[in-house]
């Protein structure tokens, strides 16, 4: 038996109940794991609210990343052994796996081992964080040297990861928060500059920073009224990326102002790079990389007992963490 | 003396008034032009309304394309002389030249000469007309053989010289018109495909002519509430070009469809292009060769006097021409 979170109908955190199931022994490409921690991202909570980028059949599980030990490994999966250390990438639908649980299985597709232990905390905050920024920017040389790059909601594990994805790779992270609370920790994490949104204007500062040319890279997961400024702190031929919907108000796009400005306004997701397993080692080596060597530090906002799954939820629906909250299991 | 078209208030069609000004000698860098034909663009009469993608300084004058003689050449021009027939190019602002006029002054770099003479009417319908599609589908290779090009507004001047574009190289094109009324004009003028929006559901037509996949490339003038049908329409990873704005209303982008699908949509118009003189003799050679060997045909929807303007442009507004509607002067 395994006690796992599940959900019979949508609506807010309080909809998430544990329950005890039966876990099977893994199908033939499959892996099971003993969880450690879970880290929490935004997508599950619009996963539980039925409003996402694919449809949610009920009753539903959910989570896409722990870290936690090998328990028992699938008949025609290779390289590893039951004790390993290992972590879940988001490569995998919701509905056919959910990894807020004791016991999980997972697509050996979706796991990453660990040669290197690290503490499962950690662990369990690298993928999202680090390889949506790197798949966008990183991967292909979308991001030159000297780029200047603004990174909404730069408090969010995502938004962390992406400051320091920016300045591994030579590129400038201009960190866009809503007030000034958090601007010495975004500074402390490695942001070149930040803009508090309610309280300055965020065109004209962008356009301060860049001595007037405008940002080269937007790297934005809420869309909304702002996505229009985004556009107006944009250079000409600027790429914006929209990888969230964290806003519910429409997103507008001022034509008379993109006609002339040209900019590449790009829908964006990691998943194409994580069902890919050469183009996913790529990624997690060079991160896990740059961890050992303290290019890449995970942050964490708060740490939840498994029973609390409730208000860790409730917290992320917040807004005001600092970094990825985690479960501890 | 010469008599041009100005406006000294922004409004409808009735603003613009025939007036008699003097036109100097050229100054080193431009050339002047007895006009014997205007091609109207939808750009001149959003610069008349005074919304365009610039401010518009009043008293203003318009227009971008014309056909004509050289009349007089500056002292810096080299390779035009008078008696030469000659095009203009949109490579300018309006707030700098208007074409509208008997006479009238452009920048050399704005003028193309005609080795080969064309009838002006025909002559006066190349630019814009093939130019912006070459730019954004075949310059850069943006478009693939085999690749579903939606056209929008195929009617217009610039449709039917995108179905011309898409069709020399090498794709499907699906030219989208409100009613059928146009459906066997299109066919005629090499539509592959026709969808009567307004009366078929674009998208199913969309996903039954591509069996399911969906547009490549959209190249679209008008956004609006249309504009989340196209991205519905589209493949995932497609490009959506948007170079116009005949929409009033708002174009929102649906994030939890294009997170996913990962379009790219680009803002775009035909002034990089233009404005760089060895892109611009490649465009307009390669053009000229497809006028000469029949590729490409101008539509003339309609002709008009010049001392018309004003009706030209109401005509112009009522958006149910076929082609460039072109004043004969």
């Amino acid at each position: 038996m395994s006690r796992v979170v599940e959900f019979t109908e949508y609506g807010g955190p309080e909809v998430l109940k544990i329950v005890d199931v039966v876990v099977p022994e893994p199908a033939a490409d499959e892996v099971r794991i003993a969880v450690k921690a879970i880290g929490l991202n935004r997508a599950e909570s619009m996963w539980r609210h039925g409003n996402y980028v694919e449809p949610v059949l009920l009753p539903a599980r959910l989570g896409y990343e722990v870290s936690g030990y090998v328990d028992a490994v699938g008949a025609d999966v290779t390289g590893f052994f039951v004790g390993d250390q290992v972590t879940t990438v988001p490569a995998f639908s919701q509905n056919d796996y959910g990894m807020y649980g004791e016991l999980v299985l997972a697509p050996a597709s979706a796991v990453i081992r660990h040669a290197e232990p690290l503490p499962h905390a950690e662990a369990t905050t690298l993928w999202n964080v680090f390889i949506t920024p790197y798949g966008a920017l990183l991967e292909d040389g979308t991001m030159k040297k000297g780029d200047n790059v603004l990174i909404p909601a730069a408090s969010s594990g995502i938004g962390l990861g992406t400051i320091q994805i920016v300045n591994a790779g030579g590129g400038v992270s201009i960190a866009l928060t809503r007030t000034s609370a958090k601007r010495e920790q975004l500074l402390a994490a490695g942001a070149a500059h930040v803009i508090a949104t309610e309280e300055q204007d965020l065109v004209a500062e962008v356009m301060r920073i860049t001595d007037g040319k405008g940002a080269d890279i937007v790297f934005d997961p809420v869309g909304g009224p702002t996505f229009a400024k985004l556009i107006s702190a944009s250079a000409p031929g600027a790429t914006l990326f929209l990888y969230g919907a964290l806003s519910d108000e429409p997103t507008s796009l001022p034509l008379l102002e993109i006609i002339p400005k040209k900019p590449i306004i790009r829908g964006y997701n990691l998943f194409e790079l994580t069902t890919d397993r050469k183009r996913l080692e790529a990624a997690t080596s060079y991160i896990l990389a740059g961890v050992a060597n303290g290019t890449f530090k995970p942050t964490i906002a708060r740490t939840f007992a498994f029973d609390d799954i409730v208000e860790a939820h409730r917290h992320l629906e917040k807004n005001q963490h600092f970094g990825k909250i985690v479960v501890s299991v």
